[in-house]
């Protein structure tokens, strides 16, 4: 054990895919992290996965993490548990080999260290199963990927010490994982129990040649999958229940439900009894909350992780993408008054605290305003791929009117200045009814993207910039344009 | 049918919670909409759907959609589906409604509408039983929330006019959705035999025990669920497999999970042929990617869903945010230099094609160190909800040097006027050697929230931004400091 002032220490045995995301999630929570594994690959693996995590666990955080523990890798199990405050075991799915590593690590790990099992084949019973002290062995079971996935199924056996489940939800919790103590153990846990079952069903649909793996992938990532990553099973149907609740769910699609299961396999009756009790658990999950409640928290979420899809143009993000693409509006005429260069409504999760649009989204509109411009002006996506594009030096934003959730919003834009590598742009926010919200100033550099420095734009983006300007070129200086904080107005 | 410079026009046969889903997708995407049903709560119901879906589908865009189309409830079947281009029966899950209200949909329907059918209980030629003209009748069954989900399994039978599915997947791509065309007709379609599979299981777990709504809801939302809502079961596993591939995935792990599922129900057997046939699939739907690739896209889809979930304190995103609080440093010592509020790593979500942080994140970072030194002040979450707070006036930002994702940053603040309403503050993102990434300029006003105007902060919040202030005031205005754009250096 070490004492309180130096840094914890976990034991990874067995180092592949699963062993490297523990080792990631405990080495950048600031815990020192010891590796066993005969394999000589062992150090690529994880060293991969670390890098994976490195780019990843961090960004979850608006904090630094804890200054990265060392990583070792030693010859022996009992080399790396002596002393260890974790240990975790990784190794091949085989109860042969576990019961063989098991007593390894119990021989040399400390009284107080946990001891678990990422296996989703085995129970901890049967882990513990000719060891001298079973007290000490649990299941953690992680999900891939470990060094982002919170979910760790802690399954002790009746034989584990209490205080070693606690202990090990307690520093799962440190490290940002979410414990779920499993009261009863039972083949596969929980979650791989729904694993199995769908997969079994996805394998029938292709070998019957229904829907072939692209479509089953398909029918998961475009519906259920976004509800299940923000409302499990039992809050998607108490929301699709209505105000009428979970009781009124199950009887109204209970029977309903019936007819095409029993065709397959075997369901538990619905008695009333079992109605009653899952009515029962869903109220105390959420009945808290009203369904309006939920509802606008579900959608909430699904457009934030859809909004998240979409830069990524990925799965429902790609279709929203290529949907928005479909209705963006032609550029605006190029005449003697701003620009109209974007139109939009502000979304639910742009807004703060103060219930208005948070000060960095005024700038992030002026931002997707200033792409339409460049846009225009041929500094598009093959412009950045050839080696040129524009960077911003400056913005200054002046916040004028609050600006709610649902406004929809106007953003304009006058070029002020566009000579040679200067792209200086006045913007202005504003509501359908002419209420100016803010104004944006900008200056932009046009750079190389190979040097990272200054130089002109090419002769056909300067000539459609030169375009704007000079129709620009007699609107009189916005209001507030040059002005620097703290001066007079 | 509508010309083309007309509005499409839908008819909603049969208006609950589905209906309404899919009156709101069509109305927000500048169709009009008829709605016939004769419950007298559907407008009630149907308005209801339309407030959740205003608040939520615009938000999905960065582009305002197109102006809504007109809502009206008509008398009859016949009144609503008349020159119609799409029909949407969505009533009760029974065979004979569902054949009588088709009878009546297609005495009255142009001969090019779609109609379709929500249902999930009954296969296309089942409903197109007795109907003169079965070549007009699918499935298009959608997904709850259907105003923000974008699935829809498109089911024609034999009988189904190959044009008017064709046509049916161009409407609803119009309007933002996804069809996946289901080529076999069978019961459930196939979304729904994997949601059922999960509550056969769901149901089992509480039965007998084992797990409670809550518990079985977390081991979705924490783990699988997040998975899913951006790669599928087999891309998910693909990934899982490794380079190695999903040949060796199957071949790994087929043998062992046949295990447990043995014990509870008939499967498929895994033959050289399925699993040939599998991983030849897999190969069609990502062999362009490798599987670091899929990797990285994983982990970046993981990270910008989960960051939009703890922007909501839901789920995942309320286990980060938990951790977060838990490993944020305390305030800094006030002493005559400016203060070190925040040190985080960029996201590669905050980089921009210029692969380089994107300027409104440098704002965000101003923005959250600012959230710190409000924080000290006193000006947090209780002060707020006591009526008082700080607003935004003005914010100027000189980007200094390019920052990169997974760089480390620390932001620090200088207070140079806190005097009355007034907080003046100058802001540095540096990197750990010092180097200067961009300085931040930013005038907030205090306010009263119920006023929404400048008024003087209380005593408790004066006398500690006072502190700081004096700490503050014999340091040398930062370079940049009332600078305004256009301004000579």
């Amino acid at each position: 054990m070490t004492d309180s002032n130096s840094r914890k220490i976990a034991a990874i045995v067995g180092g592949g895919v699963i062993g490297g995301g523990w080792a990631a999630r405990f080495l950048l929570n600031g815990w020192d992290v010891r590796v066993a594994d005969p394999d000589p690959d062992a150090k690529r693996k994880i060293s991969e996965v670390l890098a994976n995590a490195r780019r990843s666990l961090p960004a979850l955080y608006d904090v630094a993490l804890p200054a990265e523990g060392e990583l070792s890798f030693v010859g022996s199990i009992a080399e790396a548990v002596s002393g260890a405050d974790w240990v975790q075991e990784s190794v091949p799915e085989r109860l042969s080999i576990k019961h063989k590593v098991f007593a390894e690590i119990l021989a040399a790990a400390g009284p107080d260290a946990v001891v678990a099992s990422s296996t989703s084949g085995f129970k901890p019973s049967e882990l513990q199963e000719g060891n001298e002290k079973p007290g000490q062995i649990m299941v953690c079971h992680p999900f891939n990927p470990v060094y982002l996935l919170p979910l760790i199924e802690v399954v002790p056996s009746p034989k584990t010490r209490p205080d070693l489940t606690q202990r090990a939800g307690d520093l799962l919790r440190s490290v940002g994982m979410k414990p779920l103590v499993v009261r009863k153990e039972i083949d596969a846990h929980i979650a791989d129990r729904f694993l199995e079952a769908v997969w079994r069903e996805g394998l029938w649909l292709i070998n019957d040649g229904i829907a072939n793996t692209q479509e089953i992938d398909d029918a998961i990532i475009y519906g259920f999958g976004l509800r299940w990553a923000q409302m499990g099973l039992f809050d998607t149907y108490r929301v699709a229940g209505g105000e009428a609740g979970m009781r009124h769910f199950i009887g109204q699609f209970g029977p309903a439900l019936a007819w095409p299961w029993t065709k397959l396999m075997d369901v538990p009756e619905l008695t009333d009894e079992l109605v009653e009790t899952i009515a029962t658990q869903s109220d105390e999950q959420s009945g808290h909350m009203s369904i309006r409640e939920m509802e606008r928290i579900r959608d909430d979420n699904l457009v934030g992780m859809m909004r998240a899809l979409k830069k990524n143009k990925w799965a429902a993000g790609a279709v929203i993408a290529q949907h928005q693409a479909a209705i963006t509006p032609d550029f605006p005429e190029i005449k003697p008054e701003p620009l109209l260069l974007a139109r939009r409504q502000i979304p639910q999760s742009w807004t703060d605290y103060n219930n208005h649009m948070n000060e960095t989204h005024y700038l992030e509109l002026f931002s997707v305003g200033g792409e339409v411009l460049l846009n225009m002006i041929g500094s598009d996506e093959a412009y950045v791929a050839s080696g040129k594009s524009y960077f911003t030096a400056e913005n200054h934003v002046i916040y004028v009117a609050e600006t709610k959730q649902g406004d929809m919003v106007n953003i304009k834009a006058q070029v002020i200045d566009g000579k040679g590598k200067k792209l200086r742009v006045f913007y202005w926010i504003e509501l359908d009814d002419g209420t100016l919200c803010a104004t944006g100033e900008q200056m932009q550099i046009h750079v190389d993207l190979k040097t990272r420095r200054a130089c002109d734009p090419e002769p056909e983006v300067r000539a459609k910039l030169n375009a704007i300007a000079e129709a620009h070129a007699n609107l009189p200086l916005p209001d507030g344009a040059g002005r620097g904080i703290g001066a007079k107005r």
